[in-house]
């Protein structure tokens, strides 16, 4: 049992759409993530979904809207509602969700991430 | 589905020791919270608990070692671990846990919370 640091984890890595572990509880997993540009529609059948803004502005766009969260915000996405990140400027994010999320949901394409870091 | 401000939530309520709940995914609950002073000393049988600092100094007493944890800092406590956090000053907090946790664990006592307010 080790405290986490936020700042030091974000540091260890800076390639985008690929999450890493930081941590694991319950079954759910903590997550850290930076995002620029577009991501892939997609949905999650049987996971909801968290994202924890900790730095820049990031825009999930919805079939029929889109959210905008800035630091310290979070959403969760309800399973089974599709979904696709969107950032114009980096953005840092802290990702709840359980062990068994894809981070491309239903959808496998160059984007997908089947084996993810633990940092 | 709607984005939480973490500090819009925190401006709703005031009193130390009363986890609120701010949202709910996979069977867990985000909850915020702030303390100041001693909590008590328990452990949760079957559930790990997260602790992430929004603002201010919390120290989570172990057995073993005290762990000091600042803004942006998380850690988290495996079930089974005899756990006290202790605030010296006002402290945000954010839980992460399943929804069947009782704040005070295997102890019930003054602090216990048995149905919590979502906010």
């Amino acid at each position: 049992m080790e405290k986490v640091n936020i700042a030091q984890k974000l540091s260890l890595f800076s390639e985008f759409w690929s999450p890493k572990i930081v941590g694991e509880l319950n079954g759910q997993l903590v997550k850290l993530a930076k995002f620029k540009g577009e991501f892939v529609w997609h949905k999650h059948e049987g996971e909801d979904e968290m994202f924890y803004v900790l730095s820049g502005v990031l825009n999930i766009e919805f079939r029929d809207r889109v959210e905008t969260l800035r630091e310290n915000e979070f959403i969760i996405v309800p399973r089974g509602v599709e979904h696709k990140p969107v950032a114009t400027e980096e953005v840092s994010v802290m990702l709840f969700e359980p062990n068994t999320t894809l981070n491309t949901g239903d959808q496998v394409n160059e984007k997908t991430r089947s084996s993810l870091d633990k940092i």
